[in-house]
């Protein structure tokens, strides 16, 4: 079954659209990339998206959102079908997050029903309120999709996505779904980023090159290493308001002296990822012997070198590789979550999300 | 198979419940109710709603809504299940309309996916978005209902609902759904409630026995007929923004003198209401036979009779009866509609809300 997978992210730069061949053998489940595309918001609906995530949008604007962003999926399906010569049966679409509060509530907002009535075919919508419902997170829900792609039944694996946080899924060899352990082991890209933008004015260090050029503040790493969440077990997860700008600016403040190379801030903040990761395989993943990377910290190339270089330095044994589809990875597993939406299959962990059970996510319409 | 219905109207003051038996024999479906409850909203919740509806909510309540109106329909099904010893196999629920702005958007709030995981039963809902989505005003929805349970092979009916405003269904013996007509023809209940407010205090007329002791204001009577919107032909729909209290208060203030009695106004806008159900009835449905009123409208005996001896003065041939179900019927009407959705059945009529082609209305979660 060809499904496709709509995917825009809280940095609401892009609609992702990946189309996936999805194969039931047994208990197996394959995902094979048909197509993919990433392309730009309009800015109409951009500026709408960030008036709603701002809190200043009318009710109005705040009613009118999920009908504009079911326009827009549709307006880039179209453009991705025709482009690709693709033809989905089916159509997963996250959403765009404006509020994510568990245990209360979430919303990822576009319709549904809009959609499916503007391009003629069943769509899933809105994965997280059903495990949010039942005690659960809401989130991560890549973890089960992790497991359907990557985990193998003699290699021990960790699937490690670097977006604005850090999160892994750790995938034991013949371990069963419903032990698989996921959590979030501390920033990604957001310091990295951050520091990019207050030292260079870039939007983000290009294959690190910035960072590779400078030195580790020492005593900023300390400090930075001994921050709480770091000890923390799982399950655990963490974001911007923990990892804030203001606190990575008052290390900065602390620890770099006006004479100091304006690169040691990025070197450090990078070493700071790489040592978390690292730090969290080796706690949580003893046994593991590969490491797949995706998110787009995975093009950071420095950091994924000091990745390497720091659990050779432990005596780790795991190799570490960039997944080929690091970029397409999210439309995909949204696309696998929708397709078992609608063969009736949970698509949460309650392992992962702390939900009381397994849940069917979503909800379909067939306009 | 038995389907619950669960509605919530604009004046957030109840949750309505109703069970019915569903049956399909050939193209016939019948609904046979088998439970009904209507009870209040819970103090905190309904506040909730109504600062969402007001546009004075904080973003973290607008994301709320949904969640905790789940919460109130879940807690209200329960008791009405146990209360009633019933066991419903779907559960359809309308929402809560906080916005309804065709052809841009509408919002029916009401988390599907979460009430179906906190009731662990399928849920449809959002059933206005698709309408819209391909051109169609997203109301009104009920006339299909109409034409399943009212309509006749040889007796040409009209389905008369008196809420807010009133709107009838034109339900020609014999005739195809595909041609059915369904409009407003005016004010229902909003401007009565409203005089007896102003005159009495009274939220409304009971049994319209304030204005059966008043007389008719001719003069004012004769401008409210003018009103261009009586004249228009179907399909047309109305609300509150063009019969305001606004308006009314500037006829009374015209027309009623501060020496006449304060129940002529009560009797002049009921009056009124009563001219435009029946100029409509016998303009759009000219061979009608019966009437059959629901909605609060239909409990106010003296607009009954009014529009009983209007008609007959006019001459015209048809009866008016008060439908039993009277106070059930939307919830029963969503029952329905929802068990449509879960057959692939269509459930707006294009000729009747202006859509391009007959859609699958809602969508379904299964957690």
């Amino acid at each position: 079954m060809l499904v496709a997978g709509i995917m825009t992210g809280t940095s609401v730069d892009a609609i992702d659209i990946a189309t996936c061949d999805i194969e039931s053998k047994g208990d197996r489940h394959t995902v094979s990339l048909r197509s993919f595309t990433s392309s730009p918001f309009l800015g109409d609906l951009r500026d709408l998206i960030l008036r709603c995530l701002a809190g200043t949008a009318t009710l109005q604007e705040m009613s009118d959102l999920p009908f504009e962003l079911a326009r827009g999926y549709a307006a880039s399906l179209a453009d991705h079908c025709s482009a690709n010569d693709v033809h989905p049966e089916l159509v997963a679409v996250h959403g765009q997050t404006i509020w994510h509060h568990p245990p209360v509530s979430t919303w990822q907002a576009g319709s549904g029903p809009a959609l499916s009535a503007l391009i003629n075919l069943p769509v899933v919508s809105d994965f997280r309120s059903a495990d949010l419902a039942v005690g659960g997170q809401g989130a991560p829900l890549v973890p089960i999709y992790d497991h359907a792609v990557y985990a193998n039944d003699t290699i021990n694996r960790v699937a490690l996505n670097i977006g604005g946080m850090a999160n892994m899924t750790v995938l034991v060899a013949g371990a069963p779904l419903d032990t698989l352990m996921a959590f979030d082991c501390g920033p990604g890209n957001v310091w990295m980023d951050h520091a990019a933008r207050v030292t260079y004015g870039k939007s983000y260090d290009t294959n690190g090159s910035i960072a590779r050029a400078g030195r580790v503040l020492r005593p900023m790493l300390a400090e930075m290493m001994s921050m709480p969440y770091f000890s923390m077990d799982p399950p655990k997860s963490t974001g911007r308001e923990l990892f804030t700008t203001q606190e990575l600016q008052r290390l900065v403040t602390k620890y770099s002296h006006p004479s100091s190379p304006l690169e040691d801030v990025l070197t450090t903040v990078t070493e700071l990822t790489a040592w978390s990761i690292v730090d969290h395989v080796q706690r949580y993943a003893p046994s593991c012997q590969e490491v797949i990377v995706s998110g787009g910290g995975s093009q950071n190339t420095y950091l994924i070198e000091r990745i390497a270089e720091l659990s050779r330095e432990s005596g780790s044994a795991w190799t570490i590789s960039v997944d080929p589809l690091w970029a397409e990875k999210e439309a995909m597993a949204f696309a696998y979550l929708g397709w078992r939406s609608l063969h009736g299959l949970p698509g949460n962990v309650p392992s992962v999300t702390g939900a009381q059970r397994p849940v069917v996510l979503g909800t379909i319409a067939r306009a």
